[in-house]
């Protein structure tokens, strides 16, 4: 299959708020206050969240339909920690990002628990956010 | 310093489009009509993409204030390419992600390029996104 790109421009509005622009879409990123922002949006973090429950969305109807397998809808509750120490320069003890990504999904269906876990584990494997937060994927950043 | 959590809820509004809450922001994500959806919003791969973006902004600042760098802006373009086979179930010789992502940086600044180094690798190694997409990341996924 032909690869497909993706690409998104942004700018910052203030030194924490930033306007992305995908397509014809505007996406708003800032930070609550406690955390220096306007909260005029969601943070960068919670955008990973964002993108991580609408790509197990798409690919576990994807799956579901392969496996034969009735879906009428799904949840997602999604959750993460980080240590802000290394992102505000006081200590490099920890990673930046968040330490793991904890995913509960809930699938409205009547399939049983052996359909459940192959679903289950083909939806995370061919999951294109969740392969690239569980797996290195190299970020080439240059000066524009 | 104390961990920071985050979290969202999501569900799926159909097989193609997620409505995702994290505190008061709903996001909506979906993809547009040559990838089967009703283009209502960013899709996911798009959002991966605004979350760096937004990342990028608020430590581009953060580092640059500690470098007494004067910044009066950023611009950030962004793009990455995928192989939609895996996802799609038709071949596993390709990842299911962006196989890379290229990020242009455009700070409005006049520091020499020294400074401008220093804080290009600064702000890539302690953007808490940056991290979890360059290098791995657990996600547990578990049916809820």
């Amino acid at each position: 299959m032909p690869k497909l790109t993706f690409s998104a421009k942004a700018h910052s509005e203030n030194p924490i708020k930033t306007i992305v622009q995908a397509r014809n879409f505007k996406m708003i990123v800032d930070e609550p206050a406690n955390l220096g922002g306007t909260d005029d949006g969601a943070n960068p973090v919670e955008y990973l969240l964002a993108a991580l429950a609408g790509c197990l969305n798409v690919v576990g109807h994807v799956v579901a339909k392969e496996l034969g397998m009735e879906l009428k809808g799904i949840e997602i509750s999604l959750e993460g920690d980080l240590n802000p120490a290394k992102f505000m320069g006081q200590s490099d003890a920890e990673r930046a990002g968040y330490q793991e990504l904890r995913v509960a999904i809930k699938p409205d269906t009547n399939a049983d628990q052996a359909t459940l876990e192959k679903w289950l584990t083909a939806v995370e494997t061919r999951c294109p956010v969740s392969d690239n937060i569980g797996n290195a994927t190299p970020v080439k950043i240059e000066l524009g």
